[in-house]
């Protein structure tokens, strides 16, 4: 058998961990061949492939960053007009399943090859972890550990300047980065788009600290964060994709509104691109390399318009379409446990 | 309410952020108090207690390893003789409910009380992963991860020098860490307990490395790891509390037995209590928080005789007699999943 | 003996490491006590001041960020006009010398202290590395570490997507921190303050990179960076108290000038306070420990109006004037030592 | 002009910076093009060489643990017969200049070819930090990293079990990697070969530490620790090629003889390997990618025999003669001063 791989949308630790799993297990188990597409859907439509063979090379990229594969965004519209040149393309090569690794709108375009004929299996990837039907995506603990040691370090230096910090976390459209990295990192308030703020809480909860005698406050914001209507002005925001209002450099209008309101110190830091690059840790190699073995192995049980997905200490398969169509957003309850330990 | 807490067993990355997540659930969402017993359930009995504030302290304690009631062990007659000292020990500190931290034999102690009715709740702790009724515990993720960043420095200077090196890792009677820090760490073979190992299998495994141009191989091997009966002679071994044999030192003898059969420059590292102590990771800290959280929430709620466990992506109640008995042991379909990335 | 001690200035990995080894020296060499003075030159005048114990507390500092003295600032006129009160509180609180733990303004405040009859030793500080007669100064290593630590990430990410990404660290007067950690990152150019930038030279190393083959670039960019007369308008700037002329958001300004002249995908990463903050390396560990010994001892030994400095392997002492009045900058050789490695 | 380069002895991080330093400098400043010989002196011997490009690869290597080009030991007396192959082999490869990358033993090499009119340039290299006439060597600072790493880990499970820690680490000959780690990592007494230790004197700092009402105790041992004569029985040892004592398994024996005079529970640790391989700390980057521009530039400038040096912030070249003969061990008044954080 001949499989083909790519990998579509942001970069994520663990991506090369699956192309990895999918090459050995293909090899090891099936005695089958790989090819890797490039640059995502755009490799697949412009036939941009190469050979991926299970040598020193691939056992080497487990622990890199990004993927050696490389990713692109191509336009739905030209995706779609294009699938007989990707049925094609497949063919000339020999292909006989397609693994396609990505987040909500690459499984959506899985989704559609899928119901255009193709046998393809989808890998979730999202940093972000806003993938339905998974547990959890691998990248995410990757993100939540480094913003946590971030946080790790923001603690003391906050501290002996009596200041009120500010970190704005990935998430444009879910919390979940900063809901763990806000708990893992002791944070004293966290805000995530799920639960539009009230800036009166969180000032509150700071003023509260500092009348026990505490001398610092650190804030997790999700880059998603957006005011309760009526409680403050942040301007107005732009609506995206999902119908989510969204503003650009949340913390540091947080952060401006905390200063004004209550005069202490404040400094806001975004921690950016580092988030989603370099060595996955361990707990995103293993369930990487895991979703590419079973990818691998669904892929040849001819399991096709399904996706790997993580449930419990077991990988499943779910068909394409449960991953799909909405986000996994953080639900009350938890927002209500993070909240048991803010302050 | 008046809550009562102990950590029992050995130490765990992650104690003290179940200790904080109880204090402060207690505080913020019940208004109750919380009291420590330190040395497990020698200072239950010995009446060794400290009232635990939700302060600045308590905070701090988040990234601290190791735990600050400390911890101890008790003959398990000497421990159900005390039963009714430990009632008045209880009723004299006003203590409405307990909340026992530890591995399967603090669970089975917790079961014991409970029986004999005090009001008790379960969190189940172990750096090794082998307590039932809960995906994963708390701890295990830190010393899968201070695993491979070892294996991760392995693999450079084993090349280097072309050299075997055998990684024995924690895990007496489950080879969960060496499952896990296997593949993350890129093993080249792995040997658990589950699976009596075949040294001519693993000598095969090396010997085609080699051949195939490789310079040098990593295997981790679990500390409770056995031979297949008739394969190799590795001394006698001893049988320990739930009848598995086990051998001292069985790193050194599989590498002594590698080289005697293929003549490579072989190496031992023995990993030891690093696994164990020191900062937990982002994954530990947020999971042990939410135990703790859980476990406080219980207690309020009367639900006794229960331990807190997680099923996927909720923390959950089980009874404590579906945590105890027996260890949660690698199932066969996760280690042919390693398998397939050996080599 | 008794000595007093403080931190003044920005905080910095390892103040807790000189107060910690100051403390245990007088103690374990001398007998000696030691008080702290709070908020810097601020709590000397306001006499805030606590008792400093060679206990399990000092001793669990070492690892610990930022300063359990805190630190503050203080108008040089005031501080100055302070003089008297200061010597009666120091004779009040029974202090035979002062250890004053800060960077350039400090130790001129130290001096000035010092020619006023008050037996000072100081200890220079800086993450910046930019204090005249000491090789290097802690909290240095670390922030080298942590923007390091940072670039390694961005290089996937930035490779994944055909990206330019620009990181700006620490540095406002001086480049060592963009010097080291673009030397230990591998940098694709790196861009100092001692230096002006000629915006043509980076986008031809840019342009060169991209025809070679390679499909990214990584800057690193000094927050002082300024471009080189009449090269790129960059805005007016200011003048800041050394004379310099300093840009706010010189990374992103560099970053879209890049874009614009070339038209690739550019980011931009400002690491901010991250790199001050949190557990210092094993390195600044070391250098802290050994300084706070150091500066106990001259002040047991009267050498007062001294700084204890790094000379290679060994510590000394200087006179405070040595260490004041200018910065210590990138000399040309290092940075031409830089150049050799980037493209 | 056209140079060669060999890295021999036991791996090291910072090897491969070292080897890109030269390549990106000989091809950067000089259009010069660079050979690497595998495996040591036995490569230059067997005339096993590849050509080093200045390219991506070479690029990538900077965070890499190990050497690319292979290590090897090659006994002095065929070394030094196999003189005029060397000069053959060089001769043939059109090689003007060696650049030879290692330990005391290797300089030692370095030396006889120069001896023997082969224009050589030596760079210091040691995990040990025992090459004299350079303040440090690269690896070490890694080395001195992760064994503090493993020191805080050990702290907390230590304190947990009130127990007593044995930590060895290397150091054959030389104290350099314990004194550093102990410092960095708070332990509360080191043992170093340079100062043979009396039993006694551990014993009574460590019953001192549990006088005053502390838990626990962390010793490092450097491997090559000897006990004071006539203090105690360590069993016979055996002479190295310095004529130095050395006993296997110091920390365990150690260990066992404190268990046997006080009675506490005491574990020992042998970190082992992981202190040797993995990715180099951003010092050791910053100092292996500056000795490999220096040496480039060295043997570009015609300065055989050579070696570059690290003396406080400067690069510079003694003479092969300078850096061998003798190791750099610690010096009585360093050890003092580590002391002076004992207990």
């Amino acid at each position: 058998m001949r499989l083909a791989t790519l990998t579509s949308g942001g970069d994520c630790p663990g991506l090369n961990a699956v192309i990895r799993g999918i090459v050995r297990t293909a090899s090891s188990e099936f005695g089958s061949t790989v090819v890797g597409y490039r640059d995502g859907w755009v490799g697949l439509m412009d036939d941009l492939r190469e050979d991926l063979y299970d040598d020193a090379y691939m056992d080497s990229i487990l622990l890199r960053g990004g993927t050696i594969l490389g990713t692109g965004r191509l336009h739905p519209d030209k995706f779609k007009a294009g699938v007989d040149q990707i049925k094609e393309n497949l063919a000339d090569a020999g292909v006989d399943a397609l693994i396609a690794i990505g987040g909500e709108g690459t499984l959506k375009g899985a989704k559609f090859l899928s119901d255009n004929g193709i046998p393809v299996v989808g890998v979730p990837k999202t940093i972000d972890n806003d993938v339905n039907a998974t547990d959890y995506t691998f990248g995410f603990d990757t993100a939540v550990s480094v913003a946590t040691d971030a946080i790790d370090r923001l603690h003391t230096t906050a501290e002996s300047h009596n200041r009120i910090l500010i970190v704005e976390v990935m998430g444009r459209h879910v919390g979940w980065i900063a809901l763990h990295a806000g708990m893992a990192g002791g944070a004293h308030y966290t805000v995530i788009p799920e639960d539009p703020f009230d800036i009166e809480d969180i000032c509150k909860a700071m003023e509260r600290r500092f009348q026990m005698g505490e001398k610092y406050g650190i804030i997790v914001v999700a880059e998603g964060a957006v005011p309760k209507e009526g409680t403050m002005d942040a301007g107005l925001g732009e609506e995206d994709e999902f119908g989510h209002k969204t503003f650009k450099g949340m913390g540091q209008i947080i952060g401006d509104e905390i200063h004004k309101r209550l005069g202490y110190d404040v400094r806001t830091t975004v921690l950016g691109h580092i988030q989603r690059g370099g060595t996955p840790t361990a707990y995103d190699r293993v369930l990487a390399t895991r979703y590419g073995v079973h990818a691998a192995r669904a892929a040849h049980e001819g399991k096709f318009g399904m996706s790997v997905a993580l449930h419990g200490e077991n990988i499943d398969l779910v068909p394409l379409e449960a991953a799909v169509g909405t986000l996994k957003r953080v639900p009350e309850h938890r927002y209500k446990t993070a909240r048991a330990m803010f302050g």
